[in-house]
């Protein structure tokens, strides 16, 4: 990039940065994964002109960009290197209006989602997607990534709640997708093709997404198991008696002396693995009493609560899981998902594999929806040929139950090697072509996703 | 296309229909409109090699395919005309398997949509879209409208239902999209975009579906009112107070009237519009008193019932409707969406443009999704100016509302002319640029949906 193209860009947008550290902390995400060096330049947008001229100016130039939001992702999707801009988005953190009759909420791509949830509360609603990490990721970055989260289950995933988007596209143009309306068929569906596109398709800088009743009621349950293949189980069992739940989470014995290690909580008091049960809304103790009835026969102890306090308790004890487990040292969140009914052959399968490499992993998962986390420690932050070894065999074990490689964080960098395994020649092919038809140039994000 | 193309063509699959009632009956679908002549062949497919020879055979002679399910369709998605091969698929109709542990179920295009309902009820389980046409209409087709239904104001709409597709593409190659778990984010979302896409991406060949528990309870609630702006406005209420019904349907008096002389109900016989509500699952009788709690202060009659005779009753009339209308002649059905907030006004604005042009308009609602179908009465099948400025001013009113022109029944034909008002050249690019990368002779379905 030439000294003259950088000073263009200076004078296209509002705030560029340039200083090294505002360049190092934009060169990784959560993953810590990150190329050789750092990106030549940040953008800080505080509008779409912003973006705009960004893009335009880029696409001039033929510079790569990589948008960037809270830069919480955990697969490399918003790493950038040398020869590339970062397009940071936090600045843009508006919550445009609240449409409360129409349960609508207009926000730009900056906002924390944890605080449109707040404020979506105050008009009885809320915002459903909750990643763990609800209170650092932007509405962009999980809009980006499709997250999912604790109330998926129940809520769907990001996808689910997303109407129209404004987007700008890899030449500067704007693109709108959606409508305001619930339902709508009119053309192909943008919106969900830019949801989960991880940056590669265009910048999201505002969207239009549904908000849902705060539930009038929330019934908690903490049900222990003596063995984790039989909470994995019992959770399959609880969807299958027709009850859905808000919340339905599983920590193996690994992650619940790791919580209780960090949080001062007696989790893993009971057994060796934990369901940690929601229900909400109307029929909140009803569902309680029948997700009571399927438990009962297999857990070995129950604990049933309506107590705010507790419940908040036993939430952020699973909210907190994650940095709980890297006080023992730095990890791969892995993120396969596997059919409902192989839950409990997909728990078992990762001890055996954990058992027979030696490497430590934890596991937790949104059991609910058959998506794991296998959170495997690295040899002190190297990821040794066991480690990966460790990774590769969890990864194909989820393939060969007829699952997938990602189930909510993205591919990113770290999931590419896997994605032929998954999508066989004809899909990558057709991603490929669609990647074209946005971005012919090959300027969005470039070496992601696909 | 040359008398050899065609014989190459019988060669290359199962069986070919040339006889001109069958070429004739491929011509339209239930909107009534065609092209002049009719489409040269109707290839019938016994099963995917068929489809992959016959796109195979239109690639290498550029013949444009039509593919077609039941014909149900009310756009015109499926009208065909000379120098084109309808691709008809109700002959796959194989339900394949219902996983009932993963609430899963694998489909050949063909399968009726009620009749995969019911083989989904014998495992204490549902398929839960259900256009008003649910036994009429294939998976394939509903699969290519994203057909919405009553169901899919709690339940969604269709493209909520599907979670992995196999598509035969222009050039005969197969893609399979999606992953057979309830999460993953591998890749672009190929399965939303072909999901509405009305056979103009390629032909679905198979399909992996998200069956929902039956539920437990079904409460309705039948409610009269002495205006249809009040039944509209109550609508609104119940959604805003939490609840999320089932079923939220309206009915206005010229629909009220049609019905009841066609059925030999009397649904019209408290008030001048209905709205029909049914609750379900483990809270429906909650939410059945929260219902009735809002509807109380405005409605001018209530009907509770769980007595499946009259609920049966109640939700037959409402799917008789259409037909019920159709006795009065031929209509124009039209399909817009408003946020929910502006359904009063819709209902109103549709009342004061029929009252203008003085044509008769029966408007049925999807009216927890705020989709509205105002039906349109032609002159003996003839659309006179008064009857298209009557449905140009239904079109226009949408989009002031903030709408879309088609909430679910899909572009189609009849709906191209409207476009460019919704989607602005950004959008109607990038649409045509998807098209290409799937596409690049415009042989499926071409003149249709973008
Ligand atoms: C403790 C912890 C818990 C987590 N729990 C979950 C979980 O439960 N479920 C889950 O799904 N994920 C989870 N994650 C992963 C991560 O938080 C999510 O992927 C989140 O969506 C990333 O948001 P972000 O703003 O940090 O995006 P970033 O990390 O900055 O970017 C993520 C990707 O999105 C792109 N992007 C960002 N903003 C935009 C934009 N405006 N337009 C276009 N592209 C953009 C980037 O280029 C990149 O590819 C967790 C992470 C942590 C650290
Ligand atoms: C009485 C009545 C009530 C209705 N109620 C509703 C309603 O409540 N909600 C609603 O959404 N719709 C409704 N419809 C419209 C219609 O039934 C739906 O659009 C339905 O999905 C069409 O299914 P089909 O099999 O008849 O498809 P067709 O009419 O044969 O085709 C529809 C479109 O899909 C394409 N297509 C068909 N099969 C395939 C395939 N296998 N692969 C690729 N493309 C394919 C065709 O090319 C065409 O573009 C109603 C129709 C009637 C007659």
């Amino acid at each position: 990039m030439t000294p003259t193209a950088l000073d263009e860009l200076v004078a296209a947008v509002t705030e560029v940065l340039r200083d090294v550290p505002a360049r190092t902390a934009a060169r990784t995400d959560r993953s810590g994964w990150g190329p050789d060096g750092v990106p030549d330049a940040v953008v800080r947008a505080h509008g779409v002109a912003d973006v705009v001229a960004a893009m335009r100016w880029a696409h001039a130039h033929r510079v790569p960009v990589v948008a960037r939001g809270s830069g919480s992702g955990l697969a490399g999707g918003a790493s950038a290197g040398p020869g590339q801009v970062v397009l940071d988005l936090s600045a843009m953190d508006r919550i445009v209006e609240i449409r409360a009759e129409d349960a609508v909420a207009v926000v730009e791509p900056g906002v924390i989602a944890g605080d449109l949830d707040r404020a979506a509360r105050a008009h009885g609603l809320r915002y459903a997607p909750d990643p763990g990490s609800v209170d650092l990721a932007t509405i962009g970055g999980t809009i980006a990534t499709n997250a999912g989260g604790l109330r998926c289950v129940k809520y769907g995933v990001t996808r689910d709640a997303v109407l129209a988007l404004d987007v700008v596209l890899a030449d500067g143009s704007l693109l709108r997708t959606g409508a305001g309306t619930l339902k709508g068929v009119t053309g192909y569906d943008l919106t969900s093709l830019v949801v989960g596109s991880e940056g590669t398709l265009g910048v999201v800088v505002g969207a239009t997404l549904r908000l849902v009743p705060l539930p009038v009621a929330t019934a908690t349950i903490a049900a222990s198991f003596t063995d984790v293949e039989s909470a994995a189980a019992a959770a399959t069992a609880i969807t299958a008696a027709g009850v859905r739940p808000s919340t339905l989470e599983l920590l193996d014995r690994a992650t619940l002396a790791a919580v209780d290690a960090a949080q001062g909580t007696d989790l893993g008091a009971h057994g060796a693995a934990l369901l940690l049960v929601q229900t909400d809304g109307f029929a909140a103790a009803a569902e309680a009493d029948a997700v009571v009835a399927v438990l009962t026969p297999t857990a070995a102890h129950l604990e049933v609560t309506a107590d705010p306090e507790r419940t908040a308790t036993l939430v952020a004890a699973r909210r907190l899981a994650l940095p709980s487990i890297e006080r023992h040292g730095q990890v791969l969140i892995e993120d396969v998902a596997v059919p409902r009914s192989a839950l409990a052959a997909a728990v078992r399968g990762i001890e055996q594999i954990a058992a027979r490499t030696g490497v430590r992993v934890f596991t937790l998962a949104h059991a609910g929806d058959g998506n794991l986390h296998p959170v495997v420690l690295t040899d002190d932050g190297v990821v040794t040929p066991r480690v990966q070894d460790t990774v590769d065999a969890i990864v194909a074990l989820a393939l060969a139950l007829g699952g997938t490689l990602t189930g909510e964080h993205g591919v990113g960098v770290l999931k590419r090697p896997w994605l032929d395994d998954e999508l066989g020649p004809v899909a990558r092919d057709v991603q490929a072509r669609i990647k074209h038809a946005f971005d012919p140039h090959g300027l969005l994000n470039p070496g992601k996703a696909i």
